[in-house]
């Protein structure tokens, strides 16, 4: 006999009880309540929330009204201007997706994206004309509307395309009424993979996620309302991490930022008192090296960093200037950050050191995470919270990408027995926060020990001469690998490789220590990403 | 032709990138990453959330032992108390319902409810043994198993169950592993309303809604992680407004509290460095007019308030003792709140007086409530924003109700047109912000014109004399009705009927005027609203 439920009959979902979750409720919503708040500074450009939810409704009309409708791709190639902020509200009212391209790709790779996101729109800014024509030249499609976004506080750059955005703009009925998704499982965005082999894959977010993790960033900081945000942190990096529609939902202000250069980044920290921002840890380590006569600032500041683990170095610098730093981990899959590294009052009575170790961890989910684990990468077994026992990184939550566009090999393998695998290899402490050792490919195996490439860095950013470290595999007859570690030394500073060797055989186990230490500028990525791949062919070709 | 729509195949939702919303994961994450945070405190009681998690599996596994399972009820009935806070969790883990009973109805109230709700067990506070021994010997139901909530701090009351909640604690087990809900719409709460008029009506909250409400609180007040809250707001008022599973999220502090009185309030902000409550008008009027010597305080406190409409005099008292305060304004529909007077910084320059009044209005919707509207009662049709047109108050989104239990009528009445109808009368001003002018019923028709009861009882909130004020209508030959006032004057005040009327006179319009002042204590529920029917009894029964 089925057991009797009283509450399965007459309590059903209606439309005044269920809403789809969405993002684009959070700009409706403080357009409406706070109107004359500031929204958006960049440069001379100050502009209102109001003024910004008009322009979005423009835009997603203008864009209706040329046929783009639910399921069309809308991709974006530029800087961190209004428009681009804008991008994340007025392309998913339509119903279609938002691909913003990150700047620094090559033109194979940006023509890859059009056709495989088969991007009906393409919105550039001037600063990266060149880049786009190469790149539409090489493209399959040929119809794409080509839309300038012509930015009156940059002069360079060129118009390549059949309008600009203004014109556009005012193509479209500011009465515009968008609706809500059908579901809230719908895509809002697509967001390529760096993919440093093979080709990029396109990882799409769904609204229910945006708006979960836009409300999250809040919690996570305890944000108060109409939080000043610095642009930092690109937003064709996981839709800046969320961070334009948790400004929308805050009430925020978006001061957007063109090139992210030291000078430019203070001055507008004491010009329009940013409260938070975010970026990687090169980002962090610029900051922290520049003269000292730039740090002209005497209000809080809160800053998120992800990607490599940041040398606790370089937290402790932040610190010092009264930047509080909060370790984030995640992935383009995850929306990005999905693993925080709260902090824990019992750390107070730790040693500077000590604290710095801890906070250089990944930690642990943040809310809208439901599960996160280290475990065997084939069988899924837990391994020991120990911090010692090595496995992979498995998420689980609502956080986590729908899949990747048009790839069901790659989804079916990046989603294992009701986990997304992260391939990124690390340990769980006995407090339960998970701390990074490596990409599975990062790992060096030397003598068939495994070597955490990002423990090394650590102990390299220590060296009072060196800026900025990486450490790869070098192909060895004898050990099968050995470490081979890249330094950019900090202006002004003098060492060997013998040095180098010296201070880190005081530092780590023998087998750990670099056995070449290559000098230089490192490759990067537009995100800051040190780009390993290139050294490990460096590497590779050494003699 | 269907339109091509590259998002719609092999982006499907599955267990590792969809999780239902339940706030059950909020107190599983705090409790695994700040397991030695203070998470309760109840006189000499103290306990972290690992200890406070704990109980909650214990006791949702000795239910479940006992046969509890998904859509069976369990009600409490019981103070502000650390059990009543772990039931939020512990019932809902079993798939259950959790029935949180206002302790101040009479035995026939509750035995319809336990009736109603077919509460399977009942957990009581010996403090309400007597009540609750009334009503199970009314109540048809005789199978309820009662367990009695001993509470160390109290020691009044006796014991009328079969088991304590510490015997039933200790039946279960530890490592009990909860399920979240098969689905996020899935019932988590069943909620009374105090129905002046008529049974009571059984509201059904969900995970959903319960899950972002929770959230929201904790956005709409830009709380920092591990705020202080203090139990003023019964927990059986609309959940505590989900401030449980808030307080959870935030990893913060429930400071308990049997009884809300002044003495007891200003020791335990001082003492447990209170950083955030909530309570009605009622208790804010109590604190303001408490003796100066309890108001030894120095960090600022955040209160919210909601009920009728906080006379600006008492948010301009609490002000002053830096007590910051939030109006906002619901019903137990809608999760409690779901409209805030959010603070606009354009109203920094305005007068303290219009700075009160503007504060005082009931506001626009929270993060989220999807639609808010002052419209016609039968067409649905808006009223204009002219804060004079005077409309029923309609709601939508994810914090209203699933609909009343066992009852589709009344279910079917509540939700028209898609939008949850309030049956509060109210006015909507230019800027969007809602004023509540009267329930329905509350409004007094004198001569063919409408009067807002609460107009009138925010002058006589003016009169310097006057504690507190309602205003009913009173039966008239002439007039129909005439506005009847009910006050309590401060202890040492005097004032006569013609000075209260002739003060009316000065501060609105001829017809609004009190014709009738009858002084005396004013009869309130136990969430601290005046008994207005009581009132309109007693003013149809004046000769």
């Amino acid at each position: 006999m089925a057991h009797h439920d009283i509450y399965r009959q007459g309590l059903e979902a209606g439309p005044a009880n269920y809403e789809q979750l969405t993002p684009l409720s959070y700009i409706e919503r403080t357009a409406s309540i706070f109107p004359d708040a500031l929204a958006v500074v960049h440069g001379k450009t100050r502009r209102n929330w109001a003024e910004t939810y008009e322009r979005c409704l423009r835009v997603a009309s203008a864009l209706e009204k040329r046929g783009i409708c639910k399921g069309d791709t809308v991709a974006v190639l530029a800087a961190n201007i209004p428009e681009t902020f804008e991008s994340h509200f007025s392309i998913p009212m339509t119903g279609a997706v938002l691909n913003a391209i990150n700047t620094r790709l090559d033109s194979e790779t940006v023509a890859f994206i059009l056709d495989h996101g088969e991007a009906k729109v393409l919105l550039v800014d001037p600063e990266f004309a060149d880049l786009a024509e190469r790149a539409l030249r090489i493209a399959s499609a040929r119809d794409i509307l080509v839309v300038d976004i012509i930015d009156p506080n940059f002069d360079g750059g060129r118009r390549i395309g059949a309008l600009s955005y203004e014109e556009l703009l005012a193509e479209g009925d500011p009465a515009y009424r968008w609706s809500p998704p059908e579901n809230e499982w719908d895509a809002i965005s697509l967001n390529y993979t760096s993919g440093t082999t093979g080709d990029p894959k396109g990882v799409v977010y769904h609204h229910r996620g945006a708006a979960l993790n836009g409300l999250q960033n809040i919690v996570s900081w305890g944000m108060a309302q109409h939080s000043r945000y610095l642009w930092t942190l690109p937003m064709f990096h996981c839709n800046g991490w969320c961070f334009p529609w948790t400004i929308a939902a805050n009430a925020g202000v978006c001061i957007c930022l063109r090139a992210v250069r030291a000078e430019t980044v203070y001055q507008l920290i004491r010009d329009e008192k940013v409260t938070h921002f975010c970026g990687a840890p090169v980002v962090l380590n610029m900051l922290a090296n520049a003269p000292d006569a730039l740090k002209d600032f005497d209000h809080k500041i809160k800053v998120m960093t992800a990607g490599a683990a940041p040398p606790a170095a370089v937290i402790g610098a932040m610190e010092a200037m009264g930047i509080d730093v909060t370790h984030v981990y995640g992935l383009t899959e995850t929306y990005g950050p999905a693993v925080v590294c709260e902090w824990n009052d019992d750390w107070g009575s730790a040693s500077p050191d000590e604290k710095a170790r801890l906070k250089s961890r990944q930690g642990v989910k943040n809310l809208v995470l439901n599960g996160l684990m280290v475990a065997d990468p084939a069988t899924l077994e837990r391994m020991p919270p120990d911090g010692e026992s090595m496995g992979e990184i498995f998420m689980r939550g609502n956080n986590v990408m729908k899949g990747y566009l048009k790839n069901p090999s790659a989804t079916e393998k990046a989603f294992r027995g009701g986990w997304f695998a992260t391939g990124d290899l690390g340990v769980m402490h006995p407090d339960g926060y998970i701390e990074l050792k490596d990409r599975s490919k990062d790992i060096i195996i030397s003598g068939g020990e495994n070597i955490s490439s990002i423990e090394v860095e650590d102990v390299l950013y220590r060296h009072p001469a060196i800026l900025e470290a990486a450490v790869v595999a070098r192909p060895d007859e004898t050990w099968g690998e050995t470490p081979c570690a890249f330094v950019t030394l900090k202006p002004g500073k003098e060492a060997s490789e013998a040095d180098i060797i010296a201070f880190c055989r005081e530092n780590m186990a023998r087998f750990k220590v670099p056995k070449t230490v290559i000098f230089g500028d490192l490759p990067k990525t537009s995100t800051g990403k040190i780009q390993k791949f290139a050294l490990r062919e460096r590497a590779r070709n050494l003699a």
